[in-house]
């Protein structure tokens, strides 16, 4: 193509703005926020402080807080608000995003109500347009900083996914492609649970084994249900599986993970969330996660247990005796 | 079963006492050291302080330095020593060990010049008898502490295992059962040499997003390799797979993770595995995995890059820039 594929970013959290800084050393790339004042300082700062603090963004990223602008400017675009805001911001441009665009979600959430992933939603208010995902183990912070990551673009249409891999590409940010959408998402949607799962953990001051544990049983009930709902198993045991449930569980900064560690801790769920001061997926998500194991009949012992938790039904010490009541017997069986 | 199954555990290394501690919780044990004084010190003050400093060991945990007596005595036979010293330790007892009597290998590593698994060679020491392995997430200390971990019987035979879980198994200890031994055996082999290659992303000073994509894709060159052998790729996300290389990779008492950052602060490998004062597997290991990988005809970048730093062919610095220039295609494609 002789001109430029212009990418736009629907989102300035912390990751929405870090895609859009890797889109932007690469191709001409807009990047939408809501509020006006975060749009003028990338604009004339080159900063985002409310997320990215004094990170330097690239200078030719540019920024602004009028969606339909952004929207018509797109041949590509990704979607980096939460997840339980995308159908509102989209609803708002469904008649503004030229056809044959394609849309990456970067969100990592479940609807509640409808239980919709990202893509789904997406594909409902923006019909006929080649829906994906950029996922994986990364922490916006260290991708930011130029930290060696990789990270998967999930698209149906293997040609659309080598298209947009060498958008967002680097020398540091490696991106691998995959067509097993549905197994990518819900990758990004069940680590969260099993993250705030290892926070209780690290709450409680267990160890390396616990934790390795947790992860490996964690990812084990994750493949059961993603293979229930058509995913390919395998796709678990990737980087937008057990890669991004191990940045999660890892990292200090992970939002998941440190809720689960504040309420080991003792702090209340809403205590929790408001100490974090930002959206921890995983919370919201619990119940609804609990609701698709009933209706595949999967049974998911660790994510009934951070359910309970969530819910103020039972202590994170309560729930770890729980599990340990269940009684182990092959490694592919439920418990 | 009238009368209790006595448990022998060989090698009284960190993991071999702890296992004999597991095992004589639950039925008559004893563990076989070749010092002398180890076996006395266990026998009369019940501790282990070469190797669990003053770890407190169960009451009626007995311990010898007779070798012919401890396989007299055993209805079940668990093998600790250091993988290359397996063959020489049961040539002494090939005709001492009573008939049926199941066989565990504790080790991970595989035999220089053979290139056999311990379960490989203990079936041809021990011929007749059913061969298995205990493995997992466990790094031997926490378990001796009695925090909670789970870990994995593999044989052939599933009643087999079956009848083994209970002996190992604990409030705290969780023991599941899988039948392929291939896989979980390889994972326990594989992932030391990951291990190395995490730790030196360590010594370098990268993010969690980082060690989360060395220990995806090296999760899916294990996994390429014990497919092409015959394993079951399923078992790689597991506790014996995924689950090790996890706690292998986070705990600070890896001896593999150690070394890879020994090397990386710019350690030799000799100097490094001085420094450690134990056997690192991982170290003796890689050469014998990548020979394996070109008789498969596997891809494994990441074994390689860790066989050609162990070797001294190459910094740790040049191996993590060697990896960047693979191109990334599939996620399940090679790089």
């Amino acid at each position: 193509m002789a001109r430029p594929v212009r990418v736009v970013v629907l989102g300035s959290g912390s990751w929405g703005t870090t895609v859009a800084g890797l889109a932007a050393r690469n191709t001409p790339t807009l990047l939408w926020s809501r509020r006006p004042e975060t749009a003028d300082e990338i604009n004339t700062e080159h900063r985002n402080s409310r997320y990215l603090g004094d990170h330097v963004l690239p200078d030719n990223l540019r920024a602004t807080s009028d969606i339909l602008e952004a929207a018509n400017e797109a041949d590509v675009l990704a979607v980096g608000v939460p997840s339980h805001a995308v159908r509102d911001t989209l609803s708002q441009i469904s008649n503004e995003v030229r056809a044959w665009v394609p849309v990456l979600s970067l969100s990592k959430g479940l609807e509640p109500g409808t239980r919709q992933r990202p893509t789904e939603i997406i594909s409902e208010c923006l019909p006929g347009h080649p829906v994906g995902l950029l996922a994986g183990p990364n922490i916006a912070r260290e991708v930011a900083d130029g930290l060696a990551a990789a990270a998967v673009v999930a698209t149906q249409d293997e040609d659309v996914a080598a298209a947009l891999q060498p958008l967002f590409a680097s020398r540091v940010f490696r991106v691998y492609r995959n067509t097993d959408v549905l197994g990518c998402e819900l990758g990004g949607v069940l680590k969260n649970i099993v993250a705030i799962a290892s926070g209780m953990a690290d709450g409680l001051g267990v160890g390396d084994n616990t934790r390795a544990m947790v992860l490996a049983r964690g990812l084990a009930e994750m493949t059961r249900l993603g293979e229930s709902m058509g995913a390919n198993p395998r796709t678990f045991a990737g980087l937008t599986g057990i890669g991004d449930l191990i940045a999660t569980c890892m990292s200090p900064a992970s939002r998941n993970r440190r809720v689960g560690e504040a309420i080991a801790r003792g702090l209340t769920v809403d205590e929790a969330v408001k100490e974090l001061g930002q959206v921890a997926e995983g919370v919201k998500t619990a119940p609804t996660v609990m609701e698709l194991a009933r209706d595949y009949n999967v049974e998911m012992p660790i994510a009934a247990e951070v359910e309970a938790v969530v819910a103020g039904r039972r202590t994170p010490a309560d729930a770890y005796r729980g599990l340990r009541k269940v009684q182990p017997g092959g490694e592919d069986e439920v418990a």
